[in-house]
């Protein structure tokens, strides 16, 4: 089984049909034998210091929120793919801050196939395209953080790598990914302000260009097109950033700011709205939310459709991004002049917050 | 707006993309003014008949249900199509019987750009194969009803007719399409023999062959693959029956028949199951299923993608399928030997009922 949240962002506009994944022992044990024998150094290919980066981050990220929920443990799954590979899910449900809280590794190591190596060249001309098979990599780092507080805002993060390499293992091709954005069931300004504000400085220190370019990418994505509103109030998202656009250790550095402005981006958001005071209507309406959250990632997300129709991968985690809870009620309108019509007014018309 | 919860799995087939469904004004008031003249009789054009079943069926339907929880009245909406057509939703929310019960009409006159017709020709070689455009026709019934009680089963039904026609109004292609389903939280034998059996002999008198052969599709048409289950038990299922099935006289009076045998299939089971003595352990259960529920409809129902891609459809009658309330655990198993375990045996595996 195989977590595959993260790499159907990563592949899935490169594939119309389902994807069977083959298998790459070589380059994956020579990469294990490596990691043993010298670790992971700034000298280890990107592979490596991508998949040690995305660990040592979720175990930061896991250990700070376990700080604030200490008596609800994070359960840990760890699996592996028998041709190299594998990730580790940790999970928290129904605890006292998080309804639901997953955070999650992968790590795959794989064959692409014919078509699939045609339509990633659109985008990465480095990719050889007299080859009837390409090895490649991929590392991610994925989270969905759903608050039990209507007052605290959802967060969802998701960073990765993908290269394709020679039978020796040597890169060919590569690219990063990733993003994250805040999804609030009352809008608090500050909260959006600081948010995106964490967002932008960490773009910032790379390129002043990123952070109005991401975010309008993350607008997008986030779309839900029946529902002509956005999932939420945005962040960041970006694909195929490869050695057109910055060269691989700037934009692995940018990618490491990402992650580390995750933690001081959100804590003090969820910190200050996880004991405030709420009634039943508060509850109903998140709820509600919860269910246009469904909505997008069951059928507006790419990712997640690629993963649920990738043959053999593990459901549980692709899943583990739906909240505990949900609600749908036919023809819900939102009071005039409420808190609830004024995040949907903001949902129908991004802000630019900072 | 549209209603087109049913439209979808009449025209999802035939169409790769989204499709602009244009309009025909002078058939639909060329109808609308023989119904005004003359009524529909016997010697009307079968998609008046239709029309008139349907109406019908809803409110037999409707009243039947109101009656079963008096104090919470349907709520109705009907709207209409500018070019013709149009729908009524009666929808009951959060009631003593059912969380959500929606049932719905849709009538649709619209034209069919070429490679619509192209594709349905592969089904129906009566479409004229060289024309640009084709005005067609469609009129459905559709269904949804989710208890309250979790020993009370989900059950859904949708029935439906289209036909193409020339530019006189004159039907030149034409099929029926249909089923009905039920899904229990927990499984009583006597319940699914009960609502197969009332199926099973409507199709008898049809036709021997009907029963086994839409039971199957039914099976595996409401498949989940990335959950390897079905999202209930069962029922029957078809598509596409036209003159090379049986003439339109016999499956209008089939489809008749199967709509007819719906009160007597369920009213029995929802009325000894809705007042059953049940815990927080059967409720938290049913919560899951819904999950299962909302998957398949979000995920795998090509009506429900058809509808949510169709510009201007009534995005609430389509999503009026989902349950009020549903939940998503991580990794939750049922335990051994118990009745969660028991249904989802069932599902993992159809059972021939009668």
């Amino acid at each position: 089984a195989v977590g595959v949240v993260f790499i159907g962002s990563i592949i899935y506009s490169m594939f119309t049909s389902p994807l069977q994944l083959t298998e790459a022992p070589s380059i994956a044990d020579r990469d294990s034998i490596s990691k043993r024998e010298s670790g992971v150094t700034e000298k280890s290919p990107m592979r490596l210091r991508m998949e040690a980066l995305i660990k040592e981050k979720q175990s930061e990220i896991v250990a700070a929120l376990q700080e604030l929920d200490p008596a609800n443990k994070f359960r840990t799954d760890t699996w592996s793919r028998p041709a190299g590979g594998g990730g580790t899910s940790c999970v928290q449900q129904d605890g006292n801050v998080f309804e639901k809280a997953g955070v999650n590794t992968s790590i795959v190591y794989g064959t692409l196939p014919r078509p699939a190596i045609e339509k990633m060249r659109v985008n990465h001309k480095a990719i050889d395209p007299d080859v009837d098979s390409l090895e490649f990599f991929a590392a991610g780092l994925s989270l969905v953080l759903h608050p039990q507080n209507p007052n605290a805002p959802t967060v969802h993060l998701n960073y990765r790598y993908f290269e394709t390499m020679d039978n020796d293992g040597k890169c060919n091709a590569w690219w990063f990914g990733g993003g994250t954005d805040l999804t609030p069931t009352y809008l608090y300004d500050e909260d959006a302000i600081h948010f995106h504000k964490s967002i932008k400085d960490a773009c910032d220190k790379h390129d002043r260009g990123y952070y109005p370019r991401f975010k309008q990418w993350c607008d997008k994505y986030f779309y839900i097109p029946h529902r002509q509103e956005s999932r939420g109030i945005g962040g960041i998202f970006f694909d195929d950033l490869d050695g057109q656009e910055k060269d691989q250790e700037q934009l692995f550095s940018f990618v490491k700011d990402c992650l580390s402005s995750f933690l001081p981006g959100y804590l003090p958001i969820v910190t200050r709205r996880k004991d405030m005071p709420f009634g039943e209507r508060e509850k109903q309406w998140q709820q509600l939310r919860r269910g246009r959250y469904v909505e997008f990632n069951l059928v507006n997300d790419r990712g997640t459709s690629f993963g649920l129709n990738t043959p053999s991968a593990r459901v549980e985690s692709i899943l583990m991004s739906l909240p505990l809870t949900a609600r749908w009620m036919y023809m819900h309108e939102a009071e005039k002049g409420s808190r609830e019509e004024r995040i949907l007014g903001v949902l129908k018309q991004p802000v630019e917050w900072v």
